[in-house]
């Protein structure tokens, strides 16, 4: 087999998706991880206690209040979330660092403050993709007709999303998600394409000098 | 219909494919051009005459070796080949840019040299991709499978080959083209994922106020 010669080694990527509530996060993201090999979840660190069928590195890993303060003392936390009331969470380095050096894409779960601390870490390693929905209008649609949430709660998420798809303007790509199947295909294109990016390919120049000695 | 209000418009930019003789050039570019809208082949400029069946604004435009150099001297060409013997090639800018302006993406035919010169003036508006293939025995297979060539040739390729490769540590891209369908697949997703890059969208703050008011 002197195809395996050939073969690309890569390093993983960053992705994070933003959207408003009803904004279609969960689903692009669903379609990403169902469509693409090699991609999976970052796992988040908290320190609250597991609710009922949550799983230990699969949910969260759940630590304590100390292991928290030392992971952001060691810098091992891209970014936190650190109130002096309820529980913290953070975005810890290690487990991602692996996923990436194993050639893996990691997709994280973070706000806008914690794209701005990850992108000021870690630059083009992450690409922020912001879901924009056609209108306030339909955003509410959807929310109501989900038929999960009380009038409160709706009015309370209308009030942010117009702060979140504002923010929209700082990501590195904005998807207009008006039909989820198209969407869907833009997402997983950034993915793709970004395997294919010169910087990310592993010893490209030992890889070049194979395919022009193999005569 | 409210939904037009949303429109995303945006600014095309341009691809440039690169791959030696038999590196699978011509079926990608034919792959992308019939999968996706919105994108088309750059027309050059040259001092040739027409050859049988070529039409003027189609495979060329066909012009004198004054207008050529009108054309260089007003910066109207974003690179060109210009040597004192036989005949002259170059890029002109206004179609490309007009095209681009309609929100249209461009593939350009040129060689490395081309590619730095395009690369210093348009920044990264131009994404250039190198097709690598499995091996120079593959490639030569190819050519000779081709029947197209005599064998002095596809000598004569095959010495170019291996600086064309070496090439490819300095493009944008690097597609291992071992597989039509999955280097196709991963060309096109580099164009698809380029046209939600923030920069490429126009009016996006417009766009987000639209989508904001609409309550």
């Amino acid at each position: 087999m002197t195809d395996s010669k050939c073969e690309m080694r890569r390093l993983g990527s960053m992705f994070i998706f933003a959207a408003p509530s009803g904004g279609g996060k969960s689903s692009i993201i669903k379609r990403v991880l169902g469509h693409l090999d090699n991609i999976q979840l970052s796992v988040s660190v908290t320190t609250r206690q597991p609710r009922d069928g949550e799983v230990e590195g699969k949910d969260y890993y759940f630590i304590s209040e100390e292991q928290f303060k030392k992971l952001i003392k060691d810098k091992q936390l891209y970014e936190y979330v650190d109130s002096d009331f309820g529980p913290k969470y953070g975005t810890p380095k290690a487990p991602v660092e692996e996923l990436l050096k194993q050639g893996k894409d990691v997709i994280l779960d973070l706000d806008y403050p914690g794209v701005q601390s990850l992108k000021a870490i870690a630059g083009d390693r992450v690409k922020a993709i912001a879901l924009l929905p056609p209108s306030i209008r339909v955003l509410k649609e959807r929310l109501v007709n989900r038929g999960t949430d009380a009038d409160d709660v709706i009015e309370r998420r209308m009030s942010m999303a117009e702060k979140r798809i504002r923010e929209s303007q700082f990501y590195d790509y904005v998807i207009m998600n008006d039909d989820l199947d198209k969407a869907a295909d833009e997402a997983i294109s950034i993915i793709k394409s970004t395997r294919v990016e010169r910087k990310n390919i592993c010893e490209l120049e030992e890889l070049i000098n194979q395919i022009v000695e193999d005569k």
